[in-house]
């Protein structure tokens, strides 16, 4: 035991440890939006339980108390790993896992937030999937790994449950990755992720989350500064749900409970079908270590097929076919000698998030004298929520609000969710294991904005945040 | 120490554990009403921490995180245990307990869900009581066991606070258990409960608690299939209470908080009186072992009495006197070899739940080579919510939905709550001590429906669910 | 490990606890207002978990299940303690801690609930912060502690968000205490304390708990009686807000998400500006024991400085500076020789909260055959919401309610927060260590009504609550 408690059999056959994080943030902006100038809080308070039962079986339970109820669910999940592949394969043991746990989508994603560099995950990670409820299967060795698995929804999904008498949304997501050199102080990182989602009718009708992407943008980059998002807000797009209009809503939700009567009849012809047929995601990631000094990218890039047909008797706007994507560059560089390179944690040393890096090892921690370990590091990014035919935002502003049919019409035919590259620059004390205390400086570099918040365009807001990190 | 974490001091008086539980569920259903086709959810995600201090005092906090705040607080008691009876009568402790538990009622329901044979409990225990805050004594030995106390609300109970100015609800139920044999591998336990319910105001004029049990069976079968039910829902049952006309209703709730002026002098006038005078509930219950054979019933009926003179007032349908009531019959046979008998717990080793089974003793268990335990079962249950006058459904769902005032009365005469039987086959597998994998099938073998809802008539709905089931 | 769970290493340099607490209430009341004449329910049920890290580093992270999401943080921090001051001066650590804690501010708030001798907090410590997020500084020795910081907002403080574009609120806080007599069994203490609060917009603007301190008094003598206060509940005062027109108030918090057209150019006009300059709070506070016997006094006032001006323009009532207070004197006696002096803490026992009471040590425990610690006690209270010109009761609320317009302005020279005067009498079991049973009678001796509720002028409702506590 260390920091937090864990207790172990002396065969190894049973282990138990409770492990905790809190992240207490402050900042402050220069603007924008519906973001405060200056606040405080949690961004972070968890508690976990972990378990390894009779050598090969494993639970896990997490749950962060800045959400409440099922919410605050994180990973839960209980695994089974055994031997079934030659040596010549690998030496490890194959893990069958069931539970709520990340897709194996992306390394940002997946890496713990103790570990990832900045304060906040980069921008195109909002493209990825975050933890959903399935079972998946995982192989590999020190070097490689293979994770793919079918999920459905999450806890933390309340906004797209299924209609009455409808299934579930589900996803087939898988992500490999490969690392040719892997020495103590050097390191050469390759991944690839795909996701494969078939939304539910709700979720092809008028779940924000996979027609409108931006709508979830606004949490990313600091989720503390004000109550529903950041300056850096990408705004929600243009309406390409094909949402019933609201009568036909109410009659949706409420056929079973209280339409008794005839009225109950009217409802299949008033209910719209679905318009995104389905989505598929995919992304690819890099990173390398030489010494103190890490660099690391990825692209993620997402893409939905609609139903043309059922677009145009809505009316809805967009095409057929509609793509996102972002991308990041980033760099770290320990002015103490740390090196990333000696905590990458491989399938051997982390069977659910392989191909991530765990917490460095400080080389003079402040208990013994030293100033612990001191990290810079820059990270430029970006997030492209437009597409389709490329319209002058401040001209699809005015047709979408007051704009006659004839302007309006011409403004559909693109798709405008707004466009924004950050530079984010951070400086990282680590004084001892388990404690990090973090500076994040943010500045927006390109803001083109969503058809709905013309204001923006050329904005280039910028933000402070600093964190408190305590993990056990 | 085993898969979760118990330390006990060298002399026995203190010791401290924690233990938690995890439930992931997925299914489908063929049909119908207001739930969805398929869904994946956690059904509990429990963690619980329990002690012992100075010998005798016991206490116990376990949260689901499956609810929130209050509502997710399940066990939460403090309990003194003193050896006050001759030992010809008992060789254990007498116990005092306060706090949130089970009121002390119907086997299955005091039962673990960690350790009942199906993924859900059978439908008639709807009508027993669930967890309350309250004071209770309990005595017993290996072999018999009583316990009885005083009950009021529950922090599940959020819907039924008194009005202003008025006093909570009490309960007392008492439970009586006794094994005439308790061999290694044969069993056979009696058991009796009985538990008698005083309103209050609120749940008098408006509990469905109370007056409109149907409301509740929605949960029982499977709650992961849809927010708010499955499809073996027996639906609410006419308006049995004297719930004033809404002008009142919020007369009543904004009295003391913003009626100033002299309309809160119209109040007590506009105020109902309350219908039910007090209601009590009974079961009986007997479990039997031979071997790897066990098999298990139970009886529980509700009855309410209500005041003829409000009802006839507010023109309430049903009689002065209602009962409702259900059973379940069922039996596991363990291909294995396994029996239920040797972990039969009574007072002796479960003293806050006596008479109750504890979790199996897996013969071989995976991590010695062996192949686990594997148990099939089968459970027959049937729910009565109709009373009164019995009347044909089709004709009573007309009634009240558009017919006559003379329709209307006749209707009235009865209450039709619905009723329904249904028929479950499960397996479950128990690889290692903690891990059990479980399988349900259930069919609705006849579904007579509620009087708001007759399109169920006759429905057959089926249901399959699985659920990976962790606990430590 | 005793009661709960603690571990260390041998060489003291890491250590971690699990602690926890259970308050199960139950009572009745003679009236009035908006609470139940008798309920159950639960007070507190907190988990937590601390830790030492590399001898100089801690952690605590403190959960109230009574509440939920991040409503239910209490205490979440981590600091640092460094050996910085001469031996001279201290030879205890300065503390540097960041995160969620108690302001330092009055004895009273800042002892543990397990420790305090009622069951709750004396009703002038609602002028007193409670937990708010913020850095601070703490130094003392046995005798003596300082400790000061700036704090912002609180999880718990949800209703005070800023508006968007500005910033949070802030306070600065300090406490110093100091103990000239300090023996196994006599004790003398004193201390004081200061806050100064710089509000945001909204709080300057709207805020109940700035401007209207009666808003939070109702939940302080008992929680339980009732979801939204008890009978001695002194109401809200008179409307001292600058709080905008219901119309502008839609447009402030809509601006940026849905007033897309040119209406939001009207909003910085329709906007009021602030009418809080700020507030500021101090406290006395003084305890002596003598054997058995003890005594404690604290004196608190918060005054509110405003801009005339705004007030003007906005037809505030109340004067530019208003000015609330309380006071408490109470005292317990150990019919069994238990003494207060022994658990004193300084600021070398507990640095978070120096110059506060800890656990008593009980005698003759009854796990060791005695009876366990018995004390009695009483307190005397008084809250002072009253201020500026004095007005009979009555004639206000005519005024406010019916009156002239002459009438309105004559009643609005004055605040009229109401008056009260408890007094509580308290019987206190401690069986053994970290088990409870407490009693408190309490009776309002003076009740002069806020100018909202004229009715309960004069009134002496009384209270009696019992509580099981259990604590490890």
């Amino acid at each position: 035991f260390k920091n937090g408690l864990f207790v172990e059999t002396e065969d190894k056959a049973f282990n138990f440890k409770i492990g905790g994080r809190m992240q207490i943030d402050g900042g402050f902006s220069s603007s924008a939006d519906t973001t405060s100038r200056s606040n405080v809080g949690f961004r972070r308070a968890q508690l976990w339980i972990e378990g390894k039962a009779y050598k090969d079986w494993f639970y896990r339970f997490q749950y962060d108390f800045t959400n409440s109820g099922t919410q605050g669910i994180r990973d839960a999940y209980l695994a089974y790993r055994t031997k079934l592949l030659p040596e010549s394969i690998t030496s490890q043991p194959v893990t069958f896992q069931v539970g709520n746990f990340f897709e194996p989508f992306s390394m940002e994603t997946t890496s713990s937030t103790s570990n990832i560099t900045f304060l906040e995950r980069a921008m195109p990670t909002v493209l990825a999937p975050s933890r959903h409820i399935g079972a998946a299967v995982g192989v590999g060795d020190k070097l490689w790994s293979v994770k793919t698995g079918i999920f459905s929804t999450s806890p933390q999904d309340t906004a797209t449950a299924p209609p009455a008498g409808e299934s579930q949304y589900w996803d087939v997501a898988a992500r490999g990755t490969y690392a040719p050199i892997q020495q103590e102080d050097k390191l050469l990182h390759l991944g690839s992720s795909f996701r494969y989602h078939r939304p539910n009718n709700t979720t092809a009708g008028t779940n924000g989350a996979f027609l409108r992407p931006g709508a979830g943008t606004e949490r990313e980059e600091a989720d503390i500064l004000g109550a529903s998002g950041t300056w850096s807000r990408v705004p929600v797009a243009q309406d390409l749900s094909c949402a019933p209009p609201s009568n036909a809503t109410t009659n949706a939700t409420t056929f079973n409970t209280s339409v008794t009567g005839l009225a109950g009849l009217y409802y299949p012809f008033a209910r719209r079908s679905s318009c995104l047929k389905y989505a598929y995601s995919y992304g690819f990631e890099a990173a390398a270590t030489y010494g103190p000094l890490s660099l690391q990218a990825e692209y993620i890039a997402t893409r939905y097929e609609r139903d043309p047909l059922n677009a145009f008797l809505y009316s809805n706007g967009g095409g057929s076919s509609l793509q996102f994507s972002g991308y990041y560059v980033q760099g770290s560089y320990f002015l103490t000698g740390e090196s990333k390179a000696e905590v990458y944690n491989g399938y051997d040393k982390n069977w659910s998030s392989p191909g991530t890096f765990g917490a460095i090892k400080i080389k003079n921690p402040v208990n013994k004298g030293g100033w612990g370990a001191w990290e810079i590091a820059a990270r430029f990014s970006e997030l492209n929520l437009n597409n389709g035919g490329l319209v002058d935002g401040n001209f699809v502003y005015a047709a979408t609000v007051a704009g006659s049919a004839a302007q309006k019409a011409l403004a559909n035919t693109a798709t405008l969710g707004g466009r924004q590259e950050n530079l984010t620059i951070g400086l990282n004390w680590y004084p001892v294991n388990g404690f990090r205390l973090q500076a994040n400086w943010t500045r927006v570099m390109t803001l083109v904005a969503a058809s709905d918040r013309p204001f923006l365009n050329g904005d280039h807001p910028s933000i402070f945040l600093a964190r408190a990190n305590v993990f056990w």
